[in-house]
């Protein structure tokens, strides 16, 4: 990330500080329990200063879900999204409080007046891509069909993933990474439990070979 | 359905008739303009008799998804489920209103404490078990791998069509139809647009045959 200096630097410092109390705050309590004067107690911060950042309750939350997806989705950026979704599912259902305060802002996503439309809509162009990405270093290694088509796979698995996690939070009876794991097998012909020691491998050989 | 006569009778026409105006208004005005009283003027009751049945905005709306799945769902008892996903998925985006209160109630549906949740387990075990006994008889009928896990494969088919909606309502760059179609052919082996035509074709064979 570029180093910025000035109030612009001090404004985006302030909009994390403020995103990490507000996680905080859902983490351990839930979404119901946030406010402007919960988030600006936790951060240190006067309540008109966090409403100066925030000015909305959905405009805390949504950072808190922006928060939680650079610490999450950036990682992944390099390789391994593949590989990690199903562990990743299985982590997330778990993650109660804030796997609620997620399905309930996704559920709002479809209206367009509500500000989790554009977050999703980004949450989403960015996750598919992430993982379009790493399907494309799996093809390359030769590992998946060369004519898969990647990013309608990677819209199908987050989609399948989005559902599964939904019926997994309503009735808990299956093991969603098995699950999601069989879907994205039979989606790409490639077990996602092997994808990431193939991978190495077929770089491996590349890289004996050159 | 077995009539039964009397008071019994009486309340579940009036219910039916509640779920009736209620529905119409979501589909007409979106979920929003749904109060006691406006369901009241549309269904000729006063609003105390409205209340009397379903005392919370709540559980008005959900009377109207159980109206539609009762108008969708049942239908596709005796086949079809299988063959029409497709065409109801790209059906289903399309009514606007509906879609966006099936999409925020189903975000509420993880918190055991709202009526949704409840609502969604059963509509979930009633949809998969649907969609399972279909490919019971696509199996039957030799179309699919005899080993194939038919609950599984129903709740992961209908995980991609949620998933894939929900991207679809926030961002409705892709077909919905052909993407849910390519999910559910890679988990079976089977084309559902060939699935009515393949099973048709099957049991008449077995019709000439015996």
């Amino acid at each position: 990330m570029v180093k910025t200096r000035g109030p612009y630097a001090r404004t985006e410092t302030r909009r994390r500080e403020i995103a990490e109390a507000t996680l905080a705050i859902v983490t351990e309590r839930g979404h119901k329990a946030v406010t402007a004067l919960e988030v600006a107690e936790k951060a240190g911060l006067s309540e008109p200063g966090v409403l100066y950042h925030f000015p909305t309750k959905e405009s805390l939350l949504i950072a808190a879900l922006e928060l939680f997806d650079d610490l999450e989705i950036d990682p992944l950026e390099n390789g391994g999204a593949y590989a990690e979704a199903g562990r990743q599912a299985h982590d997330g259902v778990r993650r109660t409080n804030f796997v609620r305060l997620y399905s309930e802002m996704s559920g709002e996503a479809p209206n367009p007046q509500h500000p989790a439309h554009d977050f999703f809509r980004q949450r989403w162009e960015r996750s598919n891509a992430v993982l379009a990405d790493d399907l494309r270093r799996l093809r390359d290694a030769g590992l998946v069909q060369p004519d898969l088509d990647l990013d309608a796979t990677a819209r199908r698995i987050h989609a399948a993933w989005e559902g599964l996690q939904l019926q997994w939070l309503v009735s808990p009876k299956f093991d969603i990474r098995a699950d999601l794991e069989q879907v994205m097998s039979s989606l790409t012909g490639l077990d996602p439990a092997q994808a990431a020691r193939l991978l190495a491998r077929a770089q491996g050989a590349r890289i004996s070979v050159t």
